[in-house]
């Protein structure tokens, strides 16, 4: 994000404390009003911007028509051993997924693995919140939800599949490698932000209007039609996690989620590993490390691209945020400040 | 595969005859060498012959070579509920994998969900077998295994990064769906089969020698720089596939296996969920159903781009193999007769 003369820099305690009043003064009960806006707030302050700051307008927008019901909380309808079916109640999706991933944690502690799904809930925002959440606790992490239609699928001009966005995360000292995407190359966001710079994207991102592959946003923006990583392979992968987060809650699939502008009644699907459960095999850690020790010492295509581990970037941002404040476009915070 | 006069069409009885032949001559018992020889038939049956018939000599030089142990079986190491750490014992990888996978319903049916790694085992072949296996009885399920190194991660030029195929199946009347990708955009085998035919792939599959995306196919083998699906995503998916294969069996990772001519020593995960543990839903078969419904109410792109759920080819290549017999080329053919 620029620093120019539109963008201010908020302080961490000061756009929870902003946040915190807003939900409160729109009903919410002070615990989870405090959670909620700390999970807000982490998202900004480690440069998800779009499922932080940037979204909390339509989030508060939400809660005024009805479809995030601030006091919900999830309801058990099924248990078989470790995996538990939740009726999310329509209650705040970060409330309930950051509920739904402990409850994992807790069932991962009693066999070694955990599931829990949630039916009827809200979006995630982040869902590496949920990763980092569970990996830092010494928990392996998968996890996902689906999402309204936003992609066409493979062979098909219209939005009938989500992005829905995929989490892995591992353990890794002092915190974890978390790996969080969505199955459209480019999110919307993002092209909207390559448009506003009047730049084409790094890659192709979509098709225009003839059916052709473009780096254009405008034109991609224009005809809705997103490219899905990996061509066929992300509309695959897509059609899948749909299906398994409707038939593993009971919930709704994409096709039933309705329009993308009012999002609501998602289904999720989180599972942990505890990670502690595992036989005495050399450490974890040192696992990890020599697998992002190897990958450094990878010949550099010389570009300036920087070799990464997933997660790696969100360390340097949060650093960096909490020197300097939360970038945030001045015309947002002031919409902030009004509500 | 093309009909020419280079391809002889095998019945199913008659490839498997010959496969089980040769496996019994080389040693292995007869009840393993027949499942062995029925799983290398049915991936060929089903089209994928890259990891059926046209691997078989490779598979029986493995076993030559002493890569591949003919008698070695699976064993445990650590259990923790429905967690299960198992030793390969470098047993035939096809033979492991199917094992773990029914291991991993085994203990679905105890609480639900299952997970099953294997460390020190072959290549499974198709990642798709297991799926298959699993769904067909009524499991979800969920698989990867790690591989010898052969993409490049994202900012680096050498192979660093496994293509670690990643599985993901559900139970569908009379059927399965069965998503079975690897993270590189086209496989080695694909890209070679369009330098043979002097064909452009049909979408950039990699880089040039100067860096930039190509879909030439004869540039990307003579690089060895194979694009991961999504770029930056796939790359990424690939290191946290390779992470938890490793970590959760205390197997090796990719950069310990070694060069891609004498691949072993792999790591695997294989989760299996009950369905019929879940609670009492919506029939899963017809939430699945109207899925794949409204994904084939789409407006299709008119480039002749059939729409179509993962698995749906594999029914119609299965059904046209045992018609007119499985393709093969008349060389290799040959070949595994003099084995």
């Amino acid at each position: 994000m620029d620093t120019s003369d539109k963008t201010v820099r908020i302080s961490r305690n000061e756009m929870k404390s902003e946040f915190l009043r807003i939900l409160l003064s729109h009903g919410m009960e002070h615990d989870r009003a405090e959670r909620c806006s700390e999970i807000f707030t982490v998202n900004s302050l480690e440069g998800v911007y779009s499922h932080g700051v940037n979204r909390f307008p339509r989030f508060v927008k939400y809660i005024v028509d009805g479809y995030v019901k601030t006091d919900a909380v999830p309801s058990l309808i099924h248990k078989s051993g470790s995996v538990e079916q939740w009726e999310g109640n329509l209650g705040p999706g970060p409330l309930n997924a950051s509920f739904a991933t402990d409850r994992a944690m807790e069932l991962a502690n009693e066999n070694g693995i955990g599931m829990v799904s949630l039916a009827h809930t809200n979006h995630w925002m982040r869902g590496g919140t949920y990763g980092w959440q569970a990996a830092r606790k010494g928990y392996v992490f998968i996890g996902w939800s689906n999402t309204c239609a936003n992609m066409p699928t493979w062979g098909g001009k219209d939005p009938r599949l989500g992005n829905n966005p995929f989490v892995i995360a591992v353990p890794f000292e002092p915190e974890a490698v978390v790996l969080d995407f969505a199955m459209t190359q480019f999110s919307y966001g993002k092209m909207e932000a390559f448009r506003a710079e009047k730049k084409n994207l790094p890659y192709h991102g979509g098709f225009d209007k003839n059916g052709d592959l473009t780096d254009d946003p405008v034109e991609i923006l224009d005809t809705m039609r997103p490219v899905p990583i990996g061509y066929w392979k992300g509309a695959g992968l897509s059609i899948l996690l749909d299906i398994l987060a409707a038939i593993l809650s009971g919930g709704l699939s994409t096709h039933e989620i309705g329009s993308c502008d009012k999002e609501t009644c998602v289904s999720q699907v989180f599972i942990a590993i505890n990670s502690r459960s595992l036989g005495n095999f050399p450490s974890i850690h040192n696992s990890i490390k020599a697998i992002i020790d190897d990958i450094r010492k990878t010949e550099p295509v010389g570009d300036g691209t920087k070799v990464r581990y997933p997660g790696e970037n969100v360390v340097e941002i949060r650093n960096q945020n909490l020197k300097t404040g939360i970038p945030v476009d001045k015309d947002l915070w002031e919409k902030i400040l009004s509500l």
